[in-house]
């Protein structure tokens, strides 16, 4: 087989078989498959789209370009999120599954562009590692039952290596490489169960309702055809959730939710991410009763402690205060009701403050974040607060507060229809 | 400017500025933009095309890569042709153009698949150089008045490191880019007149006269709009033009055209080409009085003593007779009307035999060729000959055999037109 001859294919929109596919994947993932090949199929893939099959067949291709976590002693769960401003529910949704008795190998990424990433959250955690092996995460997973860590070596390299590539030759908004991006990683930590977050609204990647519907119909498909049992929701990204949107910050507010507190919206779509997780792998308990004792170890404090014993199991210790930066007040600069947010502002506000990337491997300030004071529908004077910055430079908070306060659109009074919080 | 946000915008099917496109370019050609961003963007442009202004755009970008040939004390003509089997033109109107009083700055190119490339035919001649500088080129203009040679370094460099990676990366045939990439190395020769020979059928890259049309008038369109006078035709690749097909035969029935004599097909297309390139100069003499000029060169020797001239410049020196391989004769293998020539597998042949390049940089025998004896329309018996092989082995000659016999449709009558050898 020869690339070239594989890549015209597809530019002309054949369809590849699972050998073609194969070939590719492996080639790239060895090295024999150049960088310049690979964008050029990337690109043809992005403009010819695949078939369900295709799409299947790179998934598995990523898969076999690394090792499967090993099967251990309980079920296992994940949670997969599409990405948006605010999103912790990852920070309480592991501790809940693995009080359940499931084990949950939560394989996260780091935050790039607007959204923030999981793992950048936990390194706000004094000495938390992020870098675990597969022999850590196995042996972990029987101890602790959870772990949130970042792709190991072994894990889907193949999508790590294209991931890269498509982040600079733009090919990363393509179904057929979202999707098998996603699912390699959750294929090649051998779960049970699957739950799917897929955002919608300005906060997010996807604005638009149908690519939402389409993206999350796609990623169960595919993780059915694996044998994985697979659910998921649309949720609402076009206000932050909870208050929270950092680093620091965010830990701060999950670990109010973990003791039974917190902001409700980030409690109830915790709560409901992990009720469906496990419902589908008993669908004779119904989701209430699972989330009333979901609920009971929020409130006893058990969510809390198990989340502190994954700390201390990945090296970290939970300080009595974490290190936040100077705070700032961003105020309204006219009166009227709050219709719309664009998140996206937002996003590039905390990467104005440094606390999140532009571009991969940029170091970032744990310490920096904003509070959201005003939920969209809130009726506020010129002079009311929206939010709270955290930042340590006077220029970048300066930029930052405009950004914010062009991000907000007021009306003379509110017509629009929110979201409600999952769909 | 970043590089990705302009594939984007091409891969969405946008329109790109002049500044746009000169950043891609001119950054590939100095290394800052890489092989994988170029390769997402070539096939950005091969699935979205380009206006004719982008094309005009990546033109002048690729010429801006590099240096213009100084003007000189003559008007320059030069003569390009897509590539077919047999295609030696250049050599007898390089020579014809310099006795009228031009100067011709042919740059060429090198075999590669099916179609022969002119400086593989000149390097059968002894001694002959094919790597003159830009500075040997202006000169060897000025004392001799025609050149053939390949691109230097300074001749549209972003085009030679583009076209071999379109090459691996399944994105040549895109209109917009094969334009760009002819038309650039044109622009450099800083010509006054051009004329192209866009080649039709099997033995061709074309086998589509609409695609054939369409881009001669795209090339004739940037010629003109880059203040060249810019002519064209379209001639046909049903079959080999003249008998001869491989490097050093090709050469020797060039010199059989040069002394005055030679296959019609061949004297009549370089005299047809010739006479047009020189008609839009001076529109006021009738193309058949130029056409008895260009045959007064041939008969009376001039052509030929003005060949060696050219080849005594780059070094090269006319031997009494070329080194050729063992001939063997293919036979046909029924009787019929032979009414179709697959040109594809008699470029097969070739390479078979080791006269072609199956990949770029690949060395070749010169003295390897195919003379084909039976134009489209011969009425042959079985056992009759098809065509002579020029080989130095036994198993490569059988292969070829097999291969121009299976290139060969016989009928009980011929019902079909063929093409006339131009339109």
């Amino acid at each position: 087989m020869i690339p070239a001859n594989i890549i015209a294919k597809k530019r002309d929109g054949g369809k590849l078989s699972t050998d073609e596919i194969q070939f590719m994947v492996q080639g790239y993932a060895k090295g024999e498959v150049p960088d310049y090949q690979m964008s050029a199929f990337a690109m043809a893939i992005f403009l010819k789209k695949m078939s369900r099959s295709e799409v299947f067949d790179l998934t598995q291709a990523m898969v076999d370009s690394g090792q499967r976590l090993n099967r251990g002693s309980a079920p296992r769960i994940d949670k997969h999120s599409t990405g948006g401003l605010g999103d912790k529910t990852s920070l309480i949704i592991a501790p809940l599954l693995a009080l359940e008795g499931f084990h949950v190998p939560m394989i996260s990424g780091r935050g790039l562009g607007i959204t923030g990433g999981t793992l950048d959250k936990l390194e706000a955690i004094p000495g938390f590692r992020t870098d675990l092996n597969n022999q850590e995460i196995e042996s972990q997973l029987e101890k602790v039952g959870c772990v949130i860590t970042g792709a190991t070596d072994t894990i889907a390299p193949a999508d790590r290596k294209l991931y890269a590539l498509r982040d600079v030759t733009a090919t990363v908004p393509s179904l057929a490489l979202i999707v098998s991006s996603i699912m390699s990683k959750k294929i090649a930590e051998n779960l049970d169960s699957l739950v799917l977050d897929v955002k919608l609204g300005s906060g997010s990647f996807q604005p638009d309702m149908a690519k939402a519907e389409l993206l999350l119909r796609e990623l169960v498909y595919v993780g059915v055809q694996f044998g994985i049992k697979t659910t998921g929701l649309i949720s609402d990204m076009d206000q932050p959730l909870g208050q929270m949107i950092g680093n620091a910050v965010e830990v701060m507010e999950s670990i109010d939710v973990l003791k039974g507190g917190g902001p409700k919206s980030v409690r109830e779509l915790s709560l409901e991410l992990t009720a469906r997780s496990i419902q589908q792998l008993d669908p004779t308990e119904s989701r209430d009763s699972i989330r009333n004792r979901l609920c009971e170890h929020l409130s006893s404090g058990s969510a809390f402690a198990k989340f502190e014993q994954m700390v201390a199991a990945q090296g970290g210790k939970i300080p009595e205060s974490f290190r936040i930066e100077t705070k700032r007040v961003v105020e309204a600069d006219r009166e009227g009701v709050l219709t719309e947010i664009d998140g996206s502002k937002i996003g590039y506000a905390i990467i104005e403050m440094n606390g999140g990337r532009r571009v991969a491997g940029q170091s970032i300030n744990h310490g920096v974040g904003i509070k959201w004071l005003a939920p969209l529908g809130s009726v506020l004077c010129a002079g009311d607060p929206i939010a709270e910055l955290y930042c340590d430079s006077e220029s970048a908070a300066e930029i930052a507060s405009k950004m914010i306060v062009s991000a907000c659109q007021f009306n003379t009074r509110s017509t629009k229809e929110f979201l409600p919080l999952w769909l």
